[in-house]
């Protein structure tokens, strides 16, 4: 079938918008009609160039949501109508990771994810019998897609495409942070470095779970009122901090954060997010992706004295368990998507939002396909 | 009272065997005639000069067992004739540190015992008139200390003291590691970084909670035999391997280990600990402690794909919660000191001692005061 899809021909240029070629389902893949994908920071690294195990021409889109289409052979947890979400962690429940209970990095699909193919090893996209790759086996900035069973979360029907797309990607890594892999506790104190859209998940994420302090810290002060309406309690402007950052975090904790969040990418604020940490028991999650080949260092005495040092992908959610209960809690009000969602703009407008990004004036743009 | 003690002049000096004067206890102190001492690598650290917080002149020792002698006013949970191990951790049971069910790390005297003195700031030792340091606030190379009541772990009296005086401080550090700091699981793979007297621990404490692959990694084959006797399975040589040690042990314990533990006091060991933990789940834990200043790395991605960073001070051992849990157990039979003790002497031989460790010819030497 004939699909429209935001096509990256190659690095640092901008995408093209595109008829293309789009094979049916095979064994245990679903075609799903796209109706709304947000563009993430993910998106423009890889577009960028900067990302090593980037391909083109790509499909680009990870933060979809949309209803299925078709189902190929052996799918049985699906059907056409279903709404979904495409989780580029997908959740085979079947291998030795998803078994562990430990992880939620299932490995069912990964080599061949990031090959940019389906399991198969190939792909379903083309163009004038070139092939497409696939990217981070979702494909989202297409109005439809094909996307392995495994690899798709059922959702309610009546949750809005346009906000729950938010949800494949960036409101479930902050909140996952909180809940799966920091575990943040009632009444402990938090420290969240960098107030964009992962960063604002993680402060509604900890004020959900009952946090006491609720410490953003950017050097972009336009960031404060936002960040207070997601439960921020205490603003910190590392420009306005004479002296060491980190002593005064300390400081104002009390001790210490009992729990700390970097969701920049930034090698040294990811020192001084675990630094930061209290003494005996303080735990840092590391969310933010930093550049290739980029080291984070720190004295041994930090973790022997108790701090912990974590890290966390996709909010260590488990997709296809997870993500239809935070679309129940959007659904119930317990979460503030609408806010986060600055733009929306139709799929021809896309490159529009990776602009309005660099430029630091989105939280989140959504392209839509209507 | 006159007592007889190995006294720390200065730094990278011998010590002296000198009769001390020492002050009975004060109010919440205990005096305690020390039986048996084991000589740590700690003690030698701190003899070198390296320490940052060493303090001339001292008495030095923090691995003791003895007998309740006389108790100062306000103590109530000891009394004459109570065999104790002193703790180089106290454990008060009313601090934040202790009531937060997070960390062993009590903090109730931390400061005056860094300042080689009892919590009202002043010593119990003197030589004609001269302060003589407390250590740890332990001091166990003298026949008799005083030491805080909060520092005293009570043990059973059939324990024999010149074994368990080492559950003061090395047994406890490597099987509190797994235990508490790690929680190892039955089944689970383990490599163990540094075949010296805490790694042989650790590879007992690995063995007693039921792991199944038991890695030891040491440059010196000589550590072989004993390690197996303790319970190791598999012996790495690194100077053996061809190629990278990380990707070799990945390899060998089928897609790295479940836990790692660093008892060496080597950065760049720290960084393989942690690279050669599993995918998704593997923790590290440093133990061995590093030269001041010195600082660990690796590549955020390390963490991000699920691996665990952490350390351990006194294993994560409540002292007197869990000190004397670990004399039965040892009583009963179910971990080995005796074969650890490789060397016993009186304390007019405590330098022999020293040049053993440093010969790397003793695993544990324990001096007797009798």
């Amino acid at each position: 079938m004939e699909v429209k899809a935001a096509v990256a021909y190659s690095a640092s240029q901008p995408l093209q918008i595109e008829t293309v070629d789009l094979e049916g389902p095979k064994a245990g893949e679903v075609l799903v009609e796209i109706k709304a994908s947000g563009v993430c920071h993910t998106d423009a690294y890889t577009l960028s160039g900067a990302d090593p195990e980037g391909l083109f021409p790509t499909i680009l889109g990870h933060e979809g949501a949309g209803v299925v289409v078709e189902v190929g052979p052996g799918v049985t947890s699906l059907q056409p109508g279903d709404h979904v979400i495409p989780l580029y962690v997908p959740e085979c429940r079947q291998c030795e990771y998803c078994l562990s209970f430990k992880t939620n990095l299932c490995q069912a699909i990964r080599i061949t994810q990031g090959q940019g193919v389906m399991p198969d090893g190939t792909s379903r996209f083309s163009i004038g019998g070139e092939k497409i790759h696939h990217y981070m086996g979702t494909s989202t900035f297409a109005n439809y897609t094909v996307v392995p069973e495994i690899a798709l979360a059922k959702i309610r029907p009546d949750a809005p495409f346009d906000k729950v797309c938010y949800i494949g990607c960036g409101v479930t890594t902050g909140i996952g942070a909180v809940i799966n892999t920091a575990k943040v506790e009632p009444g402990a104190n938090v420290v969240v470095f960098g107030l964009g859209g992962i960063g604002l998940n993680v402060i509604q994420g900890a004020r959900m779970v009952g946090a006491n302090m609720i410490v953003g810290v950017d050097i972009n002060p336009n960031k404060r009122a936002l960040a207070k309406k997601f439960g921020m309690t205490h603003f910190v402007n590392p420009q306005e901090v004479e002296g060491d950052l980190v002593a005064y975090l300390v400081n104002l904790t009390k001790g210490g954060a009992d729990y700390s969040f970097e969701c920049i990418g930034n090698v040294k604020v990811m020192r001084q997010a675990l630094e930061c940490c209290h003494k005996g028991w303080g735990m840092s999650v590391i969310v933010g992706v930093a550049g290739a080949g980029q080291e984070i260092s720190t004295r041994p005495f930090q973790l022997v004295t108790g701090r912990v040092w974590k890290g966390t992908a996709f909010g260590g959610a488990r997709g296809r368990t997870d993500v239809p209960k935070i679309v129940d809690w959007y659904m119930d009000g317990k979460i503030n998507i609408d806010d986060l969602i600055t733009h929306v703009m139709p799929i021809e407008k896309i490159n529009d939002a990776f602009d309005l990004m660099h430029k630091g004036e989105s939280i989140r743009s959504v392209v839509t396909f209507e």
